[in-house]
């Protein structure tokens, strides 16, 4: 039953074929069966989801359906705060913490109906990529990428129908796709990050993860009650990126997303070459804005507490203090324009397919990537730097699995568009994943 | 003539008793008598002048008046664009160049058939509370005030009927104050600030300068399309800090903002004391922001010309490039609380009355001034004290003459509002000078 996706478990609560209390208790026994290989959680919630499951099906059964996401069990990364649960961070300078009320996305959820099961694990404050408490959904001995690494695995696992997640520099859509989930991190600003503690608050986004790209829209509509509408991908001008997003990237990454391009296309998709803008100032504008944001955020603890924290965080949160309020102002200067860039960009196509990473899951341990060009990248690096455009530009980007490498890991295409373009994303990726089952 | 108001100009320009010819030649006869001894002008238009005048008064005899700005002389701070003519920022880095467009602002008062005279005296790049091309209308042996002397002095000596001006911690109310003219700092945002040179972006602020309170009302109207209510004073709850702005304060000035208080209470408003939130933090926020900014902006010209800068600007900016994105970071930070408290005050008040300027105009080259607690400040710092809270909170600032000291040197008051409340600024201000001028 956890290989239900959301939609369809949510169609059997409906029409009372499943139980809340079945469902969130089948759930929990598949928690309890792989969550000691795969430590998807920093805390399991049973208790308290199994008496919100009895509610919820005190409520269905009275006839107060309050829609798709009423009774559906659901994770939470542990930067996100939910009411009397702990919040860690990831990170033993919060161990024993505790939140004194809802996040602004968690009171939504529970308003809707959803089950929480527990906090996902998450990097360090959510800055790194890995997320090492945890592991590959797909393969035990790879990484789960992070750093809402908790959360994908987590709905990968089965472990929850949807989960939520935060993305600074690609943290929902690297994890979504290293364990073959969709992804979305939405519109910048479209959901609210009070009560999410902030890795660098001019990047930040809060969104979902799950299995499926219309699980994806259940949530999204459910925070922000829009109706998602999914227009599908007939007429839509695809950009194809001729530079950046398809340069060190591995052949099979390539060959995957490119065959799905071809998908859209035979769906009534226009497929267009497009160059991306600004390229080069990325990774710049990423750090100047990410290392200094950071550091503010985590300095007074850095002050009195520094040997709390991870040695790989620490030493970016010490980098952070060397950085010049000229050079932060140049980023955010140089964001301004790469925005606008972007913006022209998105005038002539209606969304961008690109790789969501340029590889797979790696080995456990491997720290670098040398690409046939003899260049080595760290693999951090690696994993940020195609979905980091997308958080410089403020634009959504929705990452949908398409299919898998040789050794059987999954391979993530991202569909990026104009703010507050969302619905044409899940239009276009829901339509992509409706043809791809029945092929 | 030059010693009419704006309002009584317009009136007698509508009713064309007053040809615009006529008025526009005896300004340009005043400035030709006046600026050898002043030096507020760092350029003059007068055949553009004479032209425009000529134009409204073709349109006027012709029945198109535009409104009350037709036909009036203004001045435009030479940090401000006015296509085709030079824009120096009082400045060598600058000399010789000329604006291609008008700024938005500009544009605006062309567009209401205003005349431009030229532009006046800055501060280089409006980094500094003196302006020392030109000295003070009411006595040429001390400072004019800045950054936006030329203006004040311009208005004063009636070489411009009025004039705009920037403030990025008081540069348009402290040489208003100090040359006895009224001056505005509006609500952060309300006028463009496109075409404008910035210095710190997140303080910078364009506003009016001109004789009286009802001119700057006038002069308001015409850039905002608004009309501006004067609703006067009665009824309205006058807060009279307690702590922050009557310290460190000349026993004259005090007086004189005391009474002028007095005279507000007589008119029905209700003084009430207030405590002024967060005064430690003001010099520390304006400089964290201001001085980061201000170099991010400069530092390509510092990396090629800095030997163009004058010393005390070149410093400021050089110290720049020492501050941490933490520390500027710490002031956006603090400067969001800072403007939570002040607006949280704000709901108790209807506005403040407080010193614009803890002294008058100093004698040209005095550079410290020692308090009567043995405490010594600097001149720049003495004046910017009392006028920064405005900038940092956000929130409209009008400052008002309020008599002389024992020297016959001006006295101003400020009147601080709530964001978007300049009519009750200007109510206040214009119900003062009315009964002042009756009395």
């Amino acid at each position: 039953m956890p290989e239900l996706t959301l939609a369809a478990a949510a169609e059997a609560l409906r029409t009372r074929q499943l139980s809340p209390v079945e469902l969130t208790g089948s759930v929990l026994a598949r928690l309890d069966e792989v969550e000691p290989r795969l430590n998807a959680y920093a805390a399991v919630a049973a208790e308290q989801a199994r008496k919100s499951a009895r509610e919820a099906e005190r409520e269905i059964a009275a006839g107060h359906y309050r829609g798709p996401l009423h009774g559906i069990p659901f994770g939470l990364k542990d930067l996100i705060d939910a009411e009397g649960l702990p919040i860690a961070a990831g990170s033993r300078v919060r161990a024993g913490h505790r939140a004194a009320a809802d996040s602004a996305v968690a009171a939504r959820l529970r308003a809707a109906g959803a089950v929480l099961v527990g906090k996902t694990h998450t990097h360090e404050f959510g800055y790194g990529l890995i997320t090492p408490q945890t592991v590959n959904a797909r393969d035990a001995g790879r990484v789960a990428g992070g750093s809402s690494g908790g959360s994908a695995v987590a709905v990968a696992a089965g472990t929850a129908l949807f989960a939520l997640g935060t993305d600074t520099g690609g943290s929902i859509r690297v994890p979504a796709a290293l364990n073959g989930v969709a992804g979305l991190k939405p519109t910048y600003g479209l959901l609210s990050r009070r009560g999410v503690v902030p890795l660098s608050w001019s990047l930040d986004h809060v969104g979902p993860l799950a299995r499926t790209v219309e699980d994806i829209a259940i949530v999204l509509s459910g925070l922000t009650s829009s109706t998602v509408d999914e227009a599908g991908v007939a007429g839509l001008r695809v950009g194809v990126p001729r530079n950046y997003y398809f340069e060190r990237v591995h052949p099979e990454v390539e060959t995957a997303v490119l065959a799905a391009v071809d998908r859209l296309a035979s769906l009534g998709a226009r497929p267009v070459e497009v160059e991306i803008p600004m390229t080069r100032y990325v990774q710049a504008i990423q750090w100047g804005l990410m290392v200094s944001e950071a550091t503010a955020y985590h300095e007074p603890t850095l002050r009195t507490s520094a040997e709390l924290y991870a040695p790989d965080v620490r030493l970016l949160l010490e980098a952070g203090k060397v950085v010049s309020a000229t050079d932060y102002l140049r980023a955010r200067r140089a964001r301004t324009l790469f925005r606008r860039e972007w913006l022209r960009l998105l005038e002539d196509v209606d969304l961008i397919a690109a790789p969501t990473v340029p590889m797979t899951a790696v080995p456990i341990g491997q720290e670098t990537v040398t690409w046939p060009d003899g260049v080595e990248e760290s693999v951090s690096d690696a994993y940020v730097r195609l979905s980091a455009p997308a958080n410089l530009a403020g634009v959504p980007s929705l990452t949908v699995p398409v299919g898998r490498d040789s050794a059987g890991l999954p391979i993530g295409m991202q569909l990026l568009g104009r703010p507050h373009g969302e619905a044409v994303l899940l239009g276009a990726g829901h339509a992509y994943e409706v043809t791809s089952r029945a092929g």
